[in-house]
């Protein structure tokens, strides 16, 4: 089963048509939380969370009472808390709705605290075994996350490009048939490998240590 | 003496009146450097670059030929090369022109492979020299940079939110007096601490090892 998380991120970087994916996913038991802000953007587009999270710290009064006359069930992130509210709509969405997919919409633009809190958010520890079950998507992005091992990942026709990005320090990451290819590359630090490219239906890849993210990308 | 360096991020998002404002500094013995398509940019803005450079693989026959009839100083980078043309355009402003400060534009935005190579090109060995000297800017972020000791950030009135971001391992960061303070925390990821506020005229911090970025951020 599937969850849509909708956190804060400016709508223009939404995919295309995603409200109308959402609502009928959600017709087919597919679940939606929405993330502070993301509550007040789903419910403006007709879309009700079934659970809403965060402080809300960021929402006005009247978007608060919007929040609390739609949703029913409303989860409060305690003040003192050693987790953010983009990890706390990925732990819901895992542990408590048992989901086997995680679409996060809404992650990136605009302020780049923010996107980096939704991107690096991943890391937290308690998120490592939902890791490769976790989509971050927008207009021209799809964001994927690995841990230790080998990989495969298919050709998306529509995304001209892959990016290879180690997040944390990395041990002999191989990619194996990309069109620039890397052999047992380790660093200490995050480096993006950009505008990679598909030759054959599939990439391989692998890596010992460390968290691998794998976007990919068009041009508008 | 500084350097504006444009990559080839999407122009919506670069800062309000940028290109009269390089076009007033390049008078006054400011330095322009274009990146791959950001020479495009600056030449379609009126802007001749004092040094291109850039492996221009994304440039059309078109776009190549208005770089070659436009700048005297074009530089290619070789093709087999361990750094990106974003670390080149740095490079260049500091060893060869010697700058204060490098001003980067087009460096968010757009697909996220390529935002990450340009946020993470500071962490080359090669340019920890130069940390504190380089600024990114879009509409709504300026992005600095910091190695390891004890430093100093000002408030600027316009940017409400300030974010710190080890965007490598870290060891005993310290904010000591914004809003939101924090206490010899180590980490061995990335972890963005968004969302901070300045409660006095400056912010106070330190850590002992690593590179921290500092975010200054304004809703839209």
């Amino acid at each position: 089963m599937k969850t849509y998380i909708f956190l804060g991120g400016p709508t223009e970087l939404y995919p295309q048509d995603i409200f109308n994916e959402v609502a009928r996913a959600q017709k087919n038991n597919a679940n939606v939380i929405g993330v502070d802000h993301g509550n007040v953007i789903l419910i403006a587009h007709q879309i009700i969370p079934d659970i809403a999270v965060g402080d809300y710290d960021s929402l006005s009064t009247t978007e608060k009472k919007i929040v609390a006359e739609n949703v029913a069930d409303i989860r409060f992130a305690p003040p003192e808390k050693d987790f953010t509210d983009s990890q706390m709509g990925l732990i819901t969405a895992f542990e408590d709705l048992k989901s086997g997919e995680a679409i996060v919409i809404g992650a990136t633009g605009g302020r780049i605290d923010h996107f980096l809190v939704n991107l690096f958010c991943v890391l937290m520890p308690n998120l490592s075994p939902y890791l490769d079950k976790i989509k971050m998507i927008d207009q021209q992005n799809i964001i994927h996350f690995f841990g230790p091992g080998s990989h495969q990942v298919k050709k998306i026709p529509t995304y001209k490009y892959i990016g290879f990005i180690n997040l944390t320090a990395v041990k002999n990451l191989n990619l194996i048939n990309p069109k620039y290819q890397l052999h047992d590359f380790s660093v200490n630090y995050p480096v993006s490998w950009a505008s990679n490219e598909f030759i054959d239906d599939y990439i391989d890849f692998s890596f010992e240590k460390g968290i691998v993210s794998v976007i990919y990308s068009r041009d508008k």
